[in-house]
């Protein structure tokens, strides 16, 4: 078990109709105007926007609104919404979304704080401060709500980035399962796929996993699997909702990838690669590349492939335990070759210098050279 | 899942080595003088306090010193640390040992900011505020170092009671398994029997325990008795002793105990009874205690008591699981019997008061009155 720090100053409030606290929670936090972030128009669909606005308003908060977030967010977006709370001074931000709304509310937090261009700071640009920022969330995968990493696209450049800091974990995030009912099964498959990586990606690159982290992983595994499957029955089971909500961000809030030595994030490296590029969701890149790294990667670490195989899927070799997890992708509806999406091979050399780039960015293992990327990107075609 | 709220402000610094670092932190926190915390003499024979005193003198941190905590610690203690804290105008209270000495440091911090008796808090006065705490820990048990709870023992009135608060939340908790390294079987074998008490109380009581719970708790319970069996073997595992620390911490700091449907600390209440009276070993008061109470509680909730002995224990049967628990405990060579220690049957009738007290205090279920309670403790005569 190797050294580690956990700081987790994000107050969560979990459970049905949690999100009517907004407004005492900021103003005990003596908050009273807010940018208030969110994507495209379901919010106002499902009711949630105007309950939100009228709570805010008997508040006495003020509201500056941006929306329009979309899923991939973008950095042109982040500079806007950065821009206009500047000029309207607001004092926090507030995301009401899934992953792609609470990462453009980091970085928005950063963009305003700073005055300063976003993508500075993917490129070597050190974070120092950044305004408070309150999540309610309505997709449960990313685990952004807990931590303070966030990742965007820029369009220009064609990059998918990934950056994190201290300063944009949240002050408050409110979680209530009951916002996810409306999440549609592609979305769900592709939440839990992504869920499934943030716990994998460790344990299957880390190669003194301690046990304990190793049985809070695979309760993470257990509890997805098992509750993705009752949510496509019935996308209103409260308690399987509730769940799977509270396991995706256990699976990327610090506490279950402790101590382990030498873990990396691979997959999700790869899936930046694709992402640069073709604007597909996150969990629908990650079921393509999670089945081609694994062939590749495999015999680097046997015990925690067969470990996790066996527990999981209740597959004794490595061969049968790949094909459970595509099997699995594909029962979700989930695609698990690139020919699935239309994209053909001659794409893949510049995935993978996008992919090289974040794999850079992220100091990781250096065999994850541009020619190994390929080799693993033809491993899906 | 029920509604629920996390809030961990505390910051984890783990691994080896790391109590170096609480000049640094201190000096970070503008903290220039604080009151050092801590038990008998064993933090001075292997060396610890002398390298700690070294490290806050080099930082030029101020320190008045209060030793002398005792296992189930006194109100009197707290009393006295406080008054001098005071008068010393001591900025945050260092605690250096176990969870009697970090539960003392809470208690201090509180008494030190209200100039007030600490007693009275456990009869209805409010904590409003506390000192920041700190912690570097040497025996891995009560979660304290990541909790706001606080137990103490008044000898005057022979109550022992428990106390929480949001403010008694250390600040920074430093966790170095190798200060575990000699604390001796017997404690070993009580902390494990503590850990998986704090477990099971939920475990046991919730009748609609989310199953990611379940997952959760027997993730912990799986290590800690794995984990024990080779710290018996050989106390200086640092793995060992590292998973099993960590186990410890995340039994009670809240992220294993959320979403539970009426959960209850049964077994606590007991054992405060049983430390009212006589000063034995928390640990080893919950191992004669907890067999007797599965025996009288088993059928309120056959499902998670068959799924305890099932997962942990691999027995089939409610009788075969509990006598397995025993075994279990017995191996460790804790006692499970108050005859163990020589309580006789004449003391139940105080003892049954005392947890009636704590009963009362935490609103447990109104079923344990104090003649049920007599009974349970016939149990485990």
């Amino acid at each position: 078990m190797t050294n580690f720090d956990l700081n987790l100053p994000t107050q969560i409030r979990f459970g049905k109709k949690r999100e009517e606290e907004i407004g005492s929670i900021l103003t005990q936090d003596n908050i009273t105007r807010i940018l208030f972030v969110y994507g495209t128009s379901s919010i106002k669909s499902t009711g949630l926007y105007s309950r939100i606005i009228s709570i805010l308003d008997e508040y006495k908060i003020e509201v500056v609104e941006y929306s329009g977030i979309r899923p991939n967010p973008l950095v042109i977006d982040v500079d806007r919404a950065s821009e206009l709370g500047r000029k309207s001074a607001v004092q926090a931000v507030l995301a009401v979304g899934g992953g792609s709304v609470m990462d453009s509310a980091k970085a928005i937090a950063v963009g305003i704080a700073h005055k300063q261009k976003i993508w500075d700071f993917y490129n070597g640009s050190q974070i120092k401060k950044a305004l408070p920022i309150y999540n309610i969330v309505t997709l449960a995968a990313t685990a952004s709500e807990m931590n303070g990493g966030f990742v965007l696209t820029n369009s220009e450049t064609k990059e998918k980035l990934s950056l994190k800091s201290e300063l944009t974990k949240p002050k408050v995030s409110i979680l209530n399962p009951e916002l996810t009912f409306t999440v549609p099964p592609n979305y769900t498959a592709y939440s839990a796929i992504d869920i499934f990586a943030h716990t994998i990606e460790g344990y299957l690159t880390s190669t003194k996993s301690p046990s304990f982290i190793n049985l809070l992983k695979e309760s993470v595994i257990k509890t997805v699997k098992d509750k993705t499957e009752l949510i496509l029955i019935n996308p209103q089971d409260y308690n399987a909702r509730a769940e799977f909500m509270w396991a995706a961000t256990m699976a990327l809030n610090g506490t279950t990838n402790l101590g382990l030595d030498g873990a990396q994030f691979p997959n999700h490296m790869l899936e930046h690669g694709v992402g640069s590029i073709f604007n597909i969701p996150h969990g629908a890149g990650l079921s393509i590349v999670i089945p081609a790294w694994m062939r590749w990667y495999k015999d680097n670490n046997r015990p925690q492939f067969l470990r996790l195989f066996k527990e999981i899927f209740n597959k004794e070799s490595l061969d049968e335990g790949i094909e459970a997890v595509e099997n699995w992708f594909h029962s979700l509806g989930s695609p698990i070759r690139f020919s699935e999406y239309n994209i053909e091979e001659s794409s893949f050399k510049s995935i993978s210098e996008k992919a090289y780039k974040q794999a850079q960015m992220w100091g990781i293992d250096k065999t994850y050279t541009k020619e190994v990327i390929m080799e693993i990107l033809l491993l899906a075609k």
